[in-house]
């Protein structure tokens, strides 16, 4: 038995209410698997397209005058921990109910703290939102204080930080959750970023890499492993390319060798072998499993993914 | 020290993100003494004002074209979960810092049981979203299948039915919290209403009332007292009248009798008394307290409030 968290990615999620109901009872099956196997399973996941669809909803429902008020993006990332968890939840309970495995799926509204010295406070790169005109743009920014920067010849977008994750706030909820022999669903989209100014915690528009939310946490309830679910089956170097390769396993010291050449897209595979990485290297014994979501199971028992260890 | 389920109201959140923010600040404070008091807190709260605004904005926002579809009311429900439950633990949790208590926060997206042969299914009463004209509010009719009904004059607009709750889906993460020392919010709403078909649980459009959904959850967590927080100090009879007669008490069968009399407004006293009456008839030693925010902790301590007790 293991205690692992399972980074889920947003845009495994689909792009509309409809969609996703349908996707996670998919997810699911090789979530309940690992449970199944008697593991401790703590489900973290992105939500990119969802705090994209109900901040530019909500912002457009505002300027029509339709609600009396835009939603903060702190504030759209609450909705969409409550919208996807509520999902995740009802659907893998769903799953237990139907194996016959009586166990609570249960979804922690999370916040997680972030430094407001980092350095991504000065360099927001991560966009958010709807495309504007150019014009359109510049009164945003004046009226709302937001930086727009023009995205590849489609219009300007709001741009927000993309701080490091520095603690997850109701951590010991989510240790209490797994003791008591809950399936958890947190730090979702990376958690609600928030700063700490006199010991008190202020939301803050920012968006929190959900792989390295997720590595925090691992770190936090001292889980065994970290699953980084992604598109493939395994991390590969030449990726693309005639001479791909694909990877069982790395080291660190390989892993940063790989990071140094390149062959990792920042944004996408990056982060993830970064997040990966971090996680093998915090304590021994510990290790991090990229891999798809259909071979979760198959990689658990050495099968295939990329399993990185100290 | 007592085990408290304390049912906030969602017209007390305020309008906008804003206000609400600030609203929590004010709330978290009276929380906060009955917790300095030793007291294990759970606070369940309405959403009305909250989830109106998040179905009313996506509607239009889709509507617009600028997200791809409308959003389901339990997902509103869900959403408005996650939105108003970080608000009131970031609150709460930084009132408790304030005080140097160290106590984590915490919300539970939380799913609630209705049955799906509950006489309200067949008769839906609660107005949501916008108001329409006779020809719109027919069109959507045929499109979504929405019961559209006129609402006094000011056009047309959907109901959903009413239901009582039956069990709290996430009870036992809900203790496990409690246990560990976490304060808890949860039946955000009255909970995201799920039937119950095959084993398996799905959303239903529908609102639980709040403080039956509190009720609910206090009996299944074998709570002490249930607190019901409204706009006035105690509860009245012949209210608005020369001969008003503000009660410090009531039996269930003095409440029968003032129910039987009207004297509770329907959607407003009424439904605090009945699931007061109900919670202090579940069990001997249980009661109930109905009072306003401001004095929770002098009614905890006789000075005011409304106590109803078996």
């Amino acid at each position: 038995m293991a205690k692992i968290v399972i980074a889920l990615g947003g845009n495994a999620l689909g792009n509309t209410p409809a969609e996703q109901l349908e996707l996670v009872t998919e997810t699911a099956k090789p979530i309940v698997d690992l449970i199944e196997q008697g593991n401790q399973v703590v489900i973290a996941h992105g939500n990119g397209p969802q705090v994209g669809m109900i901040n530019l909803g909500m912002a457009t429902a505002a300027e029509e005058g339709a609600i009396k008020s835009d939603m903060p993006f702190p504030e759209c990332g609450a909705m969409s921990q409550g919208y996807i968890g509520y999902h995740l939840q009802n659907a893998i309970g769903n799953e237990l109910v139907h194996r016959k495995m009586n166990k609570e799926v249960v979804t922690v509204v999370t916040q997680v703290l972030v430094d407001e010295n980092d350095a991504a406070f000065s360099n927001p790169t991560k966009p958010v939102g709807a495309f504007y005109d150019k014009a359109t743009a510049e009164k945003i920014s004046a009226e709302k204080g937001y930086t727009m920067v023009e995205d590849a010849g489609r219009g300007f977008r709001r741009v927000v930080p993309s701080p490091k994750p520095v603690d997850v706030i109701e951590k010991k909820a989510v240790e209490a959750l797994i003791e008591s022999g809950c399936v958890v669903v947190t730090v979702g989209g990376g958690g609600i970023p928030v700063v700490r100014k006199n010991g008190k915690l202020y939301g803050t528009p920012a968006v929190i890499d959900k792989d390295f939310a997720s590595e925090k946490l691992a770190e936090l309830i001292d889980a065994d492993m970290l699953i980084i679910l992604t598109a493939v089956e395994k991390v590969a170097v030449n990726y693309n390319k005639p001479d791909v390769k694909w990877l069982s396993s790395m080291t660190p010291a390989e892993a940063e060798k790989y990071i140094k050449e390149g062959q990792f897209a920042p944004g996408s595979m990056l982060p993830k072998v970064q997040a990966a990485v971090m996680f093998a290297q915090s304590r021994n014994g510990r290790s991090s499993l990229i891999t798809s979501l259909d071979k979760a199971l198959a990689a658990m028992k050495g099968e295939t993914g990329t399993v990185i260890t100290a």
